[in-house]
């Protein structure tokens, strides 16, 4: 699968700055705000960057070795949680409602039968990937159509009109599959790279190491194993779809609301597939979970917020979503020095 | 003057804890939000806080010692950019306006005369203070004036059916206004208080520090003066406005959302005269300026938000509020896991 992602040209830079500079305020007085109007004018390639038709996509997919005991929760909740999105009593539709985000539940691999329902796009792959402990989570096939899958969806939407997409997931056992592809492709200590998930006490905590080191041992990668091989191994569906959906995102131009931890395992296997994704990408907090720290580190990325969440559901990318179209704001109707007659520094 | 403000009643939380935990979530998942979601509750005495008719507040004032030189920027840009509030066109208006916040601005006194004007609160207690250099920046009169308007400003937005409050101001040489009470009230070495403010260069930040300084040693206050005390030597009029009208705001049960290093001087003052005003407050940011952190040290507070602003107005009230609404909405709106039949961790 070809993805044309082209590098930001960054010729408007210079107008850029000089827009934000000439605004009513001391240089530099809204901080990383200014690095986001920046940003985004230059993924927009214009001095006048608007957003259309916001979307936070939540990609739900089960995992085989959840039953082997790396969650405190049970299988189960996945898809009793995609009920709940469905209803709309989760966290994310609290917050996408009230921050004017439109929420889209992706079924891309739940191990459940939820028959043709109102508001669940069914992009499912299979009901679950298979155990990694034992063999490959999925097959080169299945990682290739969840991947494809994802980046139509994403050019559906940008062909709607929608410009700006926010990721999320849902999927008992997804950190333990982040934590081993963020192993497998940052070098990372495999135990630097796994937490506390929805909440395991610790010798809940001591039974995912072990259980994630025989995984690695299983797969057996070699050290500079490719995106696709990692995802093929221990990737969720949701996983490998979102990094799809990215891909095809960042193709057509969109700004990329990268949530925590899970999601942005999901980035990094998509910019290693495409690096120059990178730039089209907003990074909007920092997770509890430590693997998300190894995963910033590489990519180079300060997120917005550090709020201590560790929910997932892509809730920290919709929270964040405000301090970007206040970036975007200002930089269209704040007034210059010039136009409000405000003296410059002395 | 005299300030009912009770302490919070603790009674509710176990209430609003338990209301917390059993919604579709791991425990504690929504971190710092869920700190607040408790605050709310508790400042509002219900299980059900609503936030109604929310308004930012900024409070403009000038400082008879910014001619000496504290300050990047001439005085003048005091009323210019109040002008420019009025006209909408500075980043407290933009930030107010998409999220939902009604913007007041009042004179608490600028060195201009503005004239009867639509959308500004004539509340001047003098055009400027004096030069702290040479004597007491205002008399004890003029502090309990300013004091007295500012709570009477609240309590006429309270009975207007408001209840939180957001705070944020403007005046030319009031980072080292700032400066010198958070000296005076923390004991914190001057040095450690003072910064560049809207963006002095290393000449200018000498001169800053020689000058503030040299007014440390003419007020000579005492190790332990009183909060009245220090806000009529270095105080701007704008400064112990905001204190009035945080102290009239809790002793009606608003709650308030602090910005950043000038506002939070003045709610330590606050604090000073009643202390139990702290359970009332949110702190929306951590501000650039140094001596922001010896304050947030001493209320023991944790902001939401650290984006590397130092522009004032209250922009950093108006840029976490969203996170405080969220707090609200996900409390009272997500489905607790009976509600929704998600089962609980194993």
């Amino acid at each position: 699968m070809q993805f044309a992602i082209p590098s930001l040209d960054s010729i408007l830079d210079p107008a850029l700055q000089n827009k934000i500079n000439a605004k009513t305020k001391p240089l530099g007085a809204l901080g990383q705000l200014e690095q986001l109007a920046l940003q985004v004018g230059r993924i927009q390639q214009t001095l006048t960057p608007k957003f259309s038709q916001p979307h936070l996509l939540v990609f739900a997919g089960d995992h085989g070795a959840a039953k082997a005991g790396v969650s405190a929760y049970p299988q189960d909740v996945t898809w009793q949680m995609v009920e709940n999105f469905l209803a709309g009593g989760a966290a994310i539709n609290v917050f996408a409602r009230i921050n004017g985000l439109e929420l889209k539940i992706i079924d891309a691999g739940v191990a459940h039968d939820f028959g043709q329902r109102d508001g669940l796009i069914d992009a499912s792959i299979a009901r679950g990937t298979r155990n990694y402990l034992e063999e490959p989570a999925m097959s080169a096939g299945e990682c290739a159509a969840a991947l494809a899958k994802g980046a139509e969806l994403a050019r559906t939407l940008a062909d709607a009109g929608c410009n700006v997409l926010g990721f999320g997931e849902m999927g008992i056992g997804n950190t333990a599959s982040a934590s081993l592809v963020t192993h497998a492709l940052t070098g990372t200590p495999l135990v630097d790279c796994i937490g506390r998930g929805t909440g395991l006490d610790d010798a809940g905590l001591a039974r995912k190491r072990e259980l994630l080191g025989q995984a690695v041992k299983r797969a057996a990668l070699p050290a500079n194993a490719e995106a696709l091989n990692v995802l093929t191994e221990f990737g969720g569906f949701e996983i490998v779809m979102m990094a799809g959906a990215m891909l095809g995102a960042a193709e057509r131009g969109m700004t990329l609301l990268i949530d925590g931890f899970i999601v942005t395992a999901a980035l990094l296997a998509a910019s290693r597939i495409e690096p120059a994704i990178r730039d089209y990408c907003i990074f909007c907090h920092r997770s509890a979970e430590p693997g998300h720290l190894a995963l910033l580190h590489v990519l180079n990325a300060n997120p917005l917020v550090d709020l201590g969440l560790r929910l997932g559901e892509g809730t920290g990318a919709a929270l964040a979503w405000p301090l970007l179209r206040a970036a975007v704001a200002f930089l269209n109707e704040m007034a210059s020095f010039e136009a409000a007659g405000v003296s410059e520094k002395i």
